[in-house]
């Protein structure tokens, strides 16, 4: 691409000649790999009238390049930076001689601390990918998606969307997840209790700032979703991780004094399993007598493909004591960054209010494009074909498991998109899960999902959500091998 | 549109007849407002497997509410809801009667009290709006963006961006940044000091979460965005306003004992004035002595159109002290929301983690738009007609101020997009923008810029960012009008 002249400054106060400091500019641009071999200067002309300087002294400059190499120039069509000098390495910074900042002093690293180092970027390479939450590209309709978003820039929808919203979301698509998202949930809202967020993990986020701070406490599942662990470690909170059981989590086990509770009720992540209609109740009442709020973290509701849909613990919150947590991230695409929270009023107004000084609002264009994807019938098209590829994966997935022995750890008759494994005595699942990558296998250790990660030594987690069918049974057989080893 | 089976739940648990609950559920619709007149019901066949009962059942329930009234019935065509019954007004909960938890107990509102009140969300209704940062439409070239939307959208492009990035940033775009944004700000920077951001706004939060919290200190220019305060109320960081002069922030009035000075040095907001180099470098010099970060906030660096390009401060940060903030939400279009941030290796590490937790990233397909928008030069098109534009505009402001006697409170001899005016003598400038907003003017009101809201009832900000030029001269007179009365 050319080299716009906007590249270019001269300080005047320096003392050094203008002349030496544009070629010192270019031969710069140059070592440090900034302008590559072809790309175009500015014409002379353009470049002085920029720097206001006289034709002469760039052409000057100009000319010495040339005769040094740095520049080749071509008759009547200008100057380029010449394939004759190689850049340099990249440098550390830009002054590794003179004195540094000491930024070790100023930051504390507490955000760094909570980086997760178990994420496997390149994970589209592998040929038996059990991994989780990532989109299945087979199952998007890349084309529908595109036309929504052709449909959401066009000239008459661009104009509103193109200013800044402050803190408010598009009516559409608060209007959809009221009247048609929300009530397969069992939950009724109205606008004034929606707030769009950039995703489940960025909703979940957004509740904890509003309700934890130093001198709180919280309490979380055991095992749970380690981005969670990541959102409140920061927040000075007092957490307690609460082991779940058959039935997920058991309310006669929070401990007292809690400001929030954290639950996947529907579908206890990672094990699968359905919080049963009592302990549901026993929650609700608990959370209204002792004055918590629960965060029903609702990350794979469209997902019910292999039982009878239930409601969202907030569909029977009559108090209004549940924060609820969607997202269209785990069904559209993940890296879509949109999703939901549902709750009181006052909490949906911290929550904006939060949201705007952070970040102001999703935005615009990909709301609008989801509000289409999703009136024109796109997401229920998409959700059909996942529950369909998913029910056929979840088979493929049983009868190879049932034929190499292997058996979930827990009962999860509702769907899903993973399997929650508990491991033969003595196999370690991190070592396992090295063990398996060498062999082109990607499954999910149980460590990083326990607050004490060697208690999840003896589980991993098995997902379908992204590998092709037809792959599960060899995957599988290279799993049972790999156990017996 | 059609009401989906998902819709519709049962619950065998409460003794209720299923019947008599689906019929409850679709009348709570109809009174709720969820279900609208003319929307069809899903087929009895398909709501009954839905919901796993007998066909008749579903049927009956169908019957009894076009008895009622609540539906009408299309021989062969199915179910609709009726237009004989009106929606309730909406009630203000679920259920208003029972107990309602408390979440006065929960929720300190320290977010909802930085909200801004100022904020004029109907501003194009308005014919004069001298209102700042918002895209004037006709400057877009909304068609580039979709087709570079389009392009970011086909099938190979998609499923990459389509997966959940985790923390990090797409390559194409960071690439552009490094090599041709930067480079006309005299920054130089790999990718490995650069991160991605939701604007501007995100970009600051960001900053001030890794840098500030209780027991620490920062300084603010007087009068400063808006915007700033509100993200740094809530950090619990002593919050020093410093007043700035006709030079910007002077080093010498800062307090011992910083982490942190916000500044805009290369255009003062709202002011407009351009901190000389001088300041510049003793400025940078006491940050290095003192050890507090220098955040930039160079927020309109593309509109120096009307005097020579300076270069951002973060150009002779040498020892790496300063968070350079950048924005195309100012030049592209405000919804777009993607900003960046350039530091040191060591801030962006730490700021990288945070986003990740707050938020994973900026969504994918806007990187990847972005990026083609870019390299593709349109944004270099948008930039050179935004600046034609704002010159004509701000000649056009000239004229006309100087017709009626208005001269700016500040020397901007760089561009900009707005006007810092000096109020006459008892003229309180909130209430000027109310008088002439019955008048169909817009104006920026000073006194949100301050610390301290009365020192700013003397001056107002007029901009002319997104007012056609033609209306420039009768919205002046407006002004200079009411400022007489």
């Amino acid at each position: 691409m050319p080299i716009p002249a906007e590249a270019f400054f001269l300080d005047r106060n320096t003392g050094i000649p203008l002349q030496a400091q544009l070629r010192r500019q270019i031969i710069a641009g140059v070592l440090e790999g900034r302008f590559r071999a072809g790309e175009k200067l500015p014409s002379s002309r353009h470049l002085a009238t920029h720097l206001g300087v006289a034709r002469v002294t760039v052409a000057q400059a100009f000319a010495e390049l040339v005769a040094t190499d740095y520049l080749t120039s071509r008759d009547r069509s200008g100057h380029f930076i010449s394939d004759r000098i190689e850049p340099l390495p990249p440098t550390p910074d830009p002054s590794a001689a003179g004195p540094r900042f000491d930024w070790s002093a100023r930051i504390d690293g507490r955000f760094r601390a909570t980086e997760r180092t178990d994420r496997i970027a390149g994970w589209r390479g592998y040929r038996y990918p059990f991994v989780y939450g990532q989109a299945d590209a087979a199952l998007v309709d890349h084309t529908a998606w595109r036309d929504c978003a052709v449909r959401a820039l066009g000239r008459r929808e661009f104009i509103p969307l193109t200013s800044d919203l402050y803190g408010e979301d598009d009516p559409e698509l608060i209007d959809y997840i009221a009247r048609q998202i929300l009530p397969r949930r069992g939950i009724r809202a109205g606008a004034d209790r929606i707030l769009l967020t950039l995703g489940a993990q960025n909703g979940l986020w957004l509740a904890a700032q509003v309700l934890l701070g130093p001198g709180r406490a919280a309490a979380i599942e055991d095992p749970c979703y380690p981005g969670l662990r990541q959102i409140l470690a920061p927040t000075g909170a007092r957490v307690t991780a609460v082991p779940v059981d058959a039935d997920g989590l058991d309310p006669d086990r929070l401990p007292p004094g809690l400001a929030a509770v954290f639950t996947t009720a529907s579908h206890q992540s990672p094990t699968g399993t359905a919080m049963p209609e009592p302990r549901r109740r026993a929650l609700l009442d608990r959370a209204l007598r002792d004055g918590f709020a629960v965060i029903e973290d609702d990350y794979e509701f469209e997902m019910s493909f292999a039982g009878s849909p239930s409601p969202a613990l907030k569909a029977r919150d009559d108090a209004g004591a549940v924060i609820h947590v969607g997202s269209f991230s785990k069904t559209v695409f993940p890296g879509l960054r949109l999703g939901y929270i549902v709750a009181d009023r006052e909490v949906i107004r911290e929550a904006r209010a939060l949201r705007a000084l952070v970040l102001r609002h999703p935005p615009g264009v990909l709301q609008r494009t989801l509000a289409y994807y999703l009136s024109l019938g796109h997401y229920d098209a998409q959700m059909a074909r996942m529950r369909v590829a998913y029910a056929r994966r979840r088979a493929a997935m049983t009868e190879a498991m049932t034929a190499h022995g292997l058996i979930p750890a827990a009962e999860t008759d509702r769907g899903g998109s993973s399997f929650w494994m508990r491991l033969p005595e003595g196999v370690v699942s991190a070592r396992l899960a090295a063990d398996l990558r060498a062999q082109d296998v990607l499954i999910e250790p149980g460590e990083p999902f326990f607050a004490h990660p060697p208690d999840g030594a003896g589980f991993c987690r098995l997902a379908y959500s992204s590998i092709p069918v037809e792959r599960i049974p060899e995957g599988i057989a290279r799993i049972a091998r790999a156990l017996k080893a």
